[in-house]
């Protein structure tokens, strides 16, 4: 057995955490020889509901649940934490603008940001999932100067694997004609840039699947006109056919993206992973932006070079000015 | 890789099947080598819900998900099944007697079972946990007369690992008085016996703690007063918590009991299952009963001999009335 490791899980009584927590401590996330010190945290109009999410774990009877602290004191949550997942966040709700839930959210990813700076540790990994992820992240890491660029992250993951799961159904659509059968694991290298928001642009210009590229056979104006919304608008669908937003294949992306933080992406493959640019791909260093990434020995890498066509350019800087104004209203706010 | 599996699934667009069925296609059960040809069945008004699931799941880009059929047909659902999970039931609405309730499920495990006898692999693990998931076990093997008595099981482990966190929780909260500190899983044989109901009796007599017997060690009282109505009211005390019947430690019982019947128990344990008696400690031949087990090579063996206590077998035979009664009710329908 190996010393346990601090997990800590804000919006713990929500539905995206209800799919992730009892998947982390079953040892999906660190293998079956890792205990786990888990914190849970809620606001306090959920504690209730919490107390309930407990009760449940407890009856699990999970060998890895080594200790357990679940509560709405940050300090406690975040002491000397490992993995944070970032997931709890005010939903927008009837009648309210949009600069308003910024500033609401604004506020709590500050407050989470201070506290992690004084007692996370400091290679901690945070992903932050709550909307609007990307400029929740950039508020937390603005508020916790002291850890390094390399402790955060926001949730892009499920776009990229929707963009996954709609090319797949595609190929399979028109295999018969083409008889280019392909799974959904067999496709490597897509890519989804910018914000996790309606501007967000999946580009299958790299795509390979079965290692062969096959983003050219793809028609510009399916791209544009199908492929390129239809992954904008996958969350609304499935909105409408469950009748509640998707929790489990969010918490699936959620566990995937700390995954291959932790334990690297495979041979020519990447993934998307919202992450603070340096400036490449001329998006303005400093913002969150979903990028390619490659990770080895737990550290992530922009993919350099790509070459960008005119068409691909002209999205990712659309999406760019998105998160610009996100940022400028954000910096506004009098804690700023 | 191995040859695919058949696993269905019912019930697949409920709360249950959502914490159930990611765990599953994640190679939970069958372990990480092991394609699956999944089944979801639902009844036709959840068809939407349900595509909406099957949505996510093609968001999550598993790699063991080699075949997916998503429907209301039975047939193809469990043709050639080789795990099944009935999970769907009608719940007991507003009005509804009992014995209605009793009926309307009857007919459905009714039919299903119809199905499995003439479609299931020969050898396949059966599970009900749909309400009233003794009676509806009966049901269900009463009409699949040509697979052998050891296909089917009702689920019982969620009432046993309740049991299991509740003692635990007592250990930990006299803790410090007794110094007789004690994990969930250095507890073992538990056993609760019975009908999953509130006629269930939860039994300490032969727990042990790190191997060392501990049942003596309880007081009486505590336990006809306090510890045997909290593991019947553990379902109730999470709705009130939660706002929502338990999920994710249901789905996590039904995939420990199952992960239990394919790979075995651990040495010096057993587990409950509510399985087909054999007459064994006085109860009824022929009817679905939680009795301690253990599991070698895929197949479960009641527990011989264990000493009943007067007031055991007291407990015992009044859950063996009610199931005895469910089963009178049934056989009383038009279509039995």
């Amino acid at each position: 057995m190996h010393q346990p490791v601090n997990i800590a899980i804000t919006g713990a009584a929500g539905q995206i955490a209800y799919s992730l927590i009892f998947r982390i401590v079953s040892g999906e996330l660190l293998g079956k020889e890792q205990p786990i010190h888990l914190r849970l945290l809620e606001i306090p109009a959920a504690q209730a509901a919490l107390e309930g999410v407990v009760m449940e774990l407890d009856d699990c009877a999970y060998p890895l649940l080594a200790q357990l602290y679940y509560g709405d004191d940050m300090r406690r949550a975040f002491d000397q934490v490992d993995y944070v997942f970032l997931i709890g966040a005010t939903p927008r709700k009837a009648g309210m603008e949009r600069s308003e839930l910024l500033s609401i959210n604004a506020q709590v990813f500050h407050s989470q940001g201070k506290i992690l700076n004084q007692y996370a540790h400091p290679q901690a990994k945070i992903i932050v999932v709550g909307n609007p992820a990307n400029t929740n992240a950039y508020i937390t890491r603005r508020a916790a100067p002291d850890l390094p660029d390399s402790c955060f992250s926001s949730l892009m993951r499920l776009d990229h694997n929707r963009a996954l799961s709609i090319i797949a159904n595609k190929i399979s659509s028109v295999q018969n004609k083409a008889k280019a059968e392909c799974q959904t694991n067999q496709l490597k290298q897509m890519v989804v840039w910018g914000n996790h928001s309606s501007s967000q642009y999946a580009d299958i210009s790299y795509l390979t699947c079965k290692d062969i590229p096959i983003g050219a056979s793809f028609d510009l104006d399916w791209l544009d006109q199908s492929f390129v919304p239809a992954v904008q608008q996958r969350g609304a669908q499935i909105i409408q056919q469950r009748g509640h937003s998707s929790a489990a294949s969010a918490a699936n992306a959620i566990l995937s993206q700390m995954y291959d933080w932790k334990h690297g992406t495979k041979a020519n493959d990447w993934v998307s992973m919202g992450v603070i640019s340096d400036g490449s791909y001329d998006i303005e260093a400093g913002l969150f932006y979903s990028f390619p990434v490659t990770i080895e020995k737990g550290q992530y890498h922009i993919v350099p070079d790509l070459p960008l066509s005119t068409r691909s350019h002209n999205h990712m800087q659309a999406s760019l000015r998105e998160l610009q104004k996100e940022r400028d209203a954000v910096l506004k706010l009098k804690w700023a």
